[in-house]
């Protein structure tokens, strides 16, 4: 049996226009993404910005992504800096019809392996959801060991491991991906993030790709996934450099986030300026290079 | 004229008990600092767990620290990752009485600068009250330069800037706080923080400490303020000295933080637990290291 934890999980942006979140682009967001046959759609993940939206505006997007998403599976992430603000947001994604939940240990103060191995096993007591252990430690400043996801992978519910991105050589990919696999039991699967490494994520083993641009651009994300789940390493690896322009542009503009919501922006798929301030998004030029990437790579 | 923003400003806990503030305990704290006549209270500080602390009770908190400071100038931070939350913190603050405001980029996703002097200007637009700049690395992972410094030292209602620890090596540290005096208008004080560097950077020409330890023992922290605002640099160095064990346990037991909750809960200041769960604080045997360093150095 194949798991819902693997595939394509597609991450879309949560569009705010005016400081409130855009629940039309939102829904047309899930709506393409239902249409395009994801394997599944992770609401507010960090793409989705959940770490700056109130609970009442988590749990209303939640809903909207569940009643938009046309079956597609739908994951929320209920991660916060508070324990028991992490619960109030479990009770919303159940609510709401999630089909599993992330859990990624947001810091303020740093926290530690016992800290954060005591936040998943406390949310694992309290809901009957699978629960993906998001490692993004670009955002959370959290350094997970290989260790500490085994520790976790035994708690009852873990489902998933979402792993930063893999070494571009695929012999150490491989043998990142095989380190985990030796330790973490067999149904919890292991998915990749980080765009740029995403094929050669899946040709190492990986069971899923958590993506940022597959919750804005589906299509090409589904050409390297599909690839890769037939064994067509090759392919997944060709479309991933034809890519390469937008991973540049990921690296040089510091981070997906920014791109990819320049990229909604531009198809109309959100408002100008969609993203919490005080995050300004790219400058008009930074922005001319996305529109000119879009073009030149026929994602438009 | 002596600047508000000079002198010691002492940062308490906010006390948590069953995941709620624990009031009493809070207001028993803030009630001994002014008694201890320090020159501000910073309420809602990192230490006093802002980012964990819904908009209500931070609003509450804020009330608190004003009723029972005694007429001590209270300082509210007011940081949240979105600006919309900040400038609803600011409104709380401005209800409360608050003497000033403190501002830092809590960040999820990376801020850049344009973002971070975006933010200041349209907090300082939104309010009467002085601004102090909150640089604090550790927890926000944004990354001041003196130059930013000097942009937004410019915005009107910039009254001081709280920097990191300086230079252990005096000469050094001379160097660093003079680096910014050179480039902030002459009215914005310079407030180190990181209590191990305190008398070294009030001796360097700091006009305030920012202090984590004076927010639960405020004697030693005076004696090293007074010391040091009197030219008695040795003195001050001594002291500090005197309480080298402490500052090794804060670099030991990773960070200020859960040291000073340690303290508070072993003189009876704080409950059990005091800190906002996932943050366990310390194991039993941190905290009877704790509580040996606290006879030995007779701070009960």
């Amino acid at each position: 049996m194949i798991s819902r934890f693997s595939g394509l999980s597609a991450f879309p942006l949560t569009p705010l226009q005016d400081d409130e979140v855009d629940e039309r682009a939102f829904a047309g967001l899930v709506e393409r993404l239902g249409a395009a046959e994801v394997d599944s759609i992770t609401a507010l993940g960090s793409t989705g910005s959940y770490a700056y939206l109130s609970p009442d505006e988590r749990a209303r997007v939640a809903r909207l992504a569940v009643k938009h998403a046309g079956g597609t599976p739908v994951f929320v992430c209920v991660a916060d800096l508070r324990t028991s603000q992490v619960l109030a947001h479990v009770r919303s994604a159940e609510a709401a019809g999630a089909a599993g939940i992330l859990l990624t240990p947001m810091t303020y103060q740093p926290l530690t392996a016992d800290d954060v191995f005591e936040l998943f096993r406390t949310v694992t007591e309290h809901t009957d959801l699978p629960v993906i252990v998001y490692d993004n430690p670009g955002t959370t400043h959290f350094a997970f060991t290989t260790g500490l996801y085994a520790r976790i992978a035994e708690l009852p519910r873990i489902a998933s491991i979402k792993i930063p991105g893999v070494p571009n050589d695929s012999v150490r990919a491989r043998a990142r991906v095989a380190g985990i696999r030796a330790v973490v039991p067999e149904h919890v699967t292991i998915g990749v993030s980080g765009d740029a490494s995403a094929a050669t994520g899946l040709n190492a083993g990986c069971d899923a790709w958590y993506s940022v641009i597959g919750g804005t651009l589906p299509e090409p994300a589904l050409t390297i996934t599909r690839a890769a789940q037939r064994g067509r390493t090759a392919e997944a690896v060709a479309e991933s450099e034809r890519l390469a322009p937008l991973w540049d542009l990921f690296a040089e503009f510091g981070g997906s986030l920014r791109v990819t919501a320049a990229i909604a922006e531009h198809l109309g798929l959100a408002p100008a300026q969609c993203l919490p301030l005080p995050i300004q998004g790219l400058t008009e030029a930074q922005r001319a290079r996305v529109a000119a990437a879009v073009r030149d790579l026929d994602l438009g």
